[in-house]
Parts: structure tokens; C-alpha cells; sequence
């Protein structure tokens, strides 16, 4: 292994599409989640987020990060106007549909339809889920916090309805996502199927970890 | 696959423990990192995140979401005393090490030693890196933004420094991030070892994707 070291400068100086491209992968894995809205006049948004983080467990609060001048911004307009909002968990047979939402579509058309997703609604929430989805989310927006350092917002919502197949949840109320087969992604635009290595005991100082698979 | 449905009410309604391990697995897969900090008196402090995400990449910033009631608090403490912390990312071999990091251990200790980890310093700043990480960044602290809907806070820096084998960086930039290992996390305590379906081309409207690899 031959470690290269990169300071601020070397990053600064870097061609800019290399830069997007090199800082996006340095996050490490992200969660690959569809993104559903629907507009006040009815149309539905649909778009790839890989920005999802975890606020809090109770009440139960997500976190994505967007910025305002990309094609995603159908969904921060939607979120604004209905307060609704669905985080769909993608998984390795939808990957190629996922990616193509981030296609620039004219506003009239439906990614669902593009890409050949099913939406469908619940009595919850003004928002449609994606069908095909194995693990889906319905949010209500909490609140919306600016980033001036760069122009990005940090969109809260909180979870309002949850569907998932039961059977993958276990005794503990943890969930196998590789049972879902959920994937994740590294910068912008790589898939990656996980594979489970081993679920860990609660740590204590002078106690060995063990496996609680 | 009986898809069932969790409201709000029944999500607020589950024990305390059970809903921590369900709403901690419902953000997808996340990045398994090391912070590195150390203290004014030069005590090395080491604790195991997954809320690492990516804020923008000119200038290049990561951000991170802590509770200051936890015994990550340290790193926060750190992180504002010296303006200065690590994220090292998790590869498989050293799984356990990173999870016991997580272990309460008293103020005095190093998880460094105590999880059999060692520390590394750069001349450019205040912080510990993890020598057997193989993708280390470092960070100067730029903001940290309060989360007032439940307490939790998130800590942006911007990237100062980065380390890795430069044989897994590709002609665009991108970084192979199963090429270096690194572990995905899933809840609180599961680790995967993701592998590569695909790299796709720039989605657009009227154009199949391809695979780039």
C-alpha cells in the first residue's frame, strides 16, 4: 500500500468534476433511498438521495441533506408546500431505475413513470411511496435548517408510518437490512450490496465483544 | 413478504430499547468511522460514529450529527477546545477494535490502548489518526449547528487533510471503497462488508445507463 496524502490545497486545486467526484467517496458508505413528493397541483417527484442520516430515535427524526440549485429541488419544493414527504429504501433489482431518476426530466414528467416505479399512497400522508421498495418510510416535515457555509439545507422530518415485512425485524426490534437487501452507495453514482459481517454485543470496558448472530 | 405497517403512535408506543434498534436502522446503511480528538492536556480520545455525512465538496466539508448526553461527548469537547478531530473509516479487521471504542471507559483512558489501536500525527493538526485505517481525513472545525428539536447537534468541518493508497483512486477521481474494505453499518451494532454491483454513467433522460466498470 502506498499512502498518498492530499492536504486542503491539493483539494482545492483539483480539476472540479475529479473534486465532486473524489470528496463524494470520502464519506464512506451511504444509505441508496428514492425520495418521493407530490406537488400541490399533483405531480408526483420522485429522486435518488444518498444523503440520509439519523436525527433521533424518540420522537423517531431523519435528516437529508440538499442543496437548492440541483435537479432535487422539485423535492425541497414539494416538502415545503405539502410537509410530506416518503424515504424508500432501495435494493439491488431497482438500482438502475433509482440512478435514472437523477436524470434531468422536465417538470412534467413523473421519474415514476420514466423509470418505470409504481407510486401508491397511503391515507397518511400527501406523498406517494414507491412500490417496488422494501422498506418505506412516510414523513411529516419538522424543519429545515440552512447550511451557510455552502448553500445546502438539512431537511428534518419526522416518521409518521413505516412498512416493512416483519419477518426481517428481529426479537430486539432491529432490522436486517441485508435481509432487505437494501444497498448502499459510495460517491455519486456506485451500488454496493452489503454483506453482514457480524452484529455486536453492547461494549463494555472490561468485557469481550461477542457476536449476537 | 407480509408487508406490515408501523404508525407514529405505534412507533412512540414501543419499549424505549426496541425503538432505538428499529428507528436507528431505518436510515439505511451508514458509514463505519473512527473520530479521532484529543484534549487540551493531550489526552487521545477515539469513538466509533456512523453519522458521518457529506455536506459539499468545494470547499470540502463532512458533517456529523452528535448527542452531547452521550459518551461521544468527549469528542465534542475536544473538538471544541482544539478546533481539530480525525474520521478514519472501519475496514473489517478492525471491526471489534472500532465497536469497543464505543465501551464507557473512564476519562483517563485512551481508547487507543485499550482497544489496541494507534495513534498517528500529521504536522498539520491537533488531532489523532488511526494508523490501521486505510482512508484517514483530516478536519478543522467550521460550525456546529444545534438541533434544537432534540437536542442533538451537527458538527461540520472541512477536510484539511486525506491519506489512502492512491491505487484505489480512479482516473475520475472516484475512491473505491471495497478496494480499501471499509464497512458499512446497519442500526447500532451490525457491520457489512459491501461488495460492488456496479458503477453507473450520468443519468439522462433519453439515454440507457451503463455500467463503468
Amino acid at each position: 500500500m502506498r499512502v498518498s496524502t492530499f492536504s486542503g490545497d491539493d483539494i482545492a486545486a483539483m480539476d472540479d468534476r475529479y473534486r465532486v467526484f473524489f470528496v463524494n467517496a470520502l464519506s464512506g458508505f451511504k444509505p441508496a433511498t428514492l425520495v418521493g413528493t407530490r406537488s400541490q397541483d399533483g405531480q408526483d417527484n420522485l429522486a435518488v438521495f444518498s444523503s440520509v442520516v439519523h436525527i433521533g430515535a424518540n420522537p423517531p427524526l431523519l435528516g437529508l441533506i440538499s442543496r437548492p440549485d440541483s435537479v432535487r429541488r422539485h423535492t425541497l419544493e414539494n416538502i415545503a408546500a405539502t410537509g410530506a414527504y416518503t424515504i424508500n429504501h432501495v435494493h439491488a433489482d431497482i438500482v438502475q431505475a433509482a440512478h435514472q431518476t437523477s436524470a434531468r426530466y422536465d417538470h412534467g414528467v413523473s421519474e415514476f413513470e420514466a423509470v418505470g416505479l409504481s407510486p401508491e399512497y397511503s391515507a397518511r400522508l400527501q406523498a406517494p411511496y414507491v412500490v417496488q421498495s422494501r422498506l418505506r418510510i412516510g414523513l411529516e416535515h419538522r424543519q429545515t435548517i440552512d447550511i451557510e457555509l455552502n448553500g445546502t439545507h438539512l431537511v428534518i422530518g419526522e416518521i409518521v408510518e413505516v412498512q416493512l415485512d416483519e419477518d426481517v425485524i428481529a426479537e430486539d426490534g432491529w432490522i436486517d437490512l441485508g435481509a432487505l437487501d437494501s444497498v448502499a452507495v459510495a460517491g455519486l453514482d456506485a451500488y454496493y450490496q452489503p454483506r453482514r459481517l457480524a452484529r455486536l454485543s453492547y461494549a463494555k470496558p472490561d468485557r469481550p465483544l461477542r457476536a449476537l448472530d
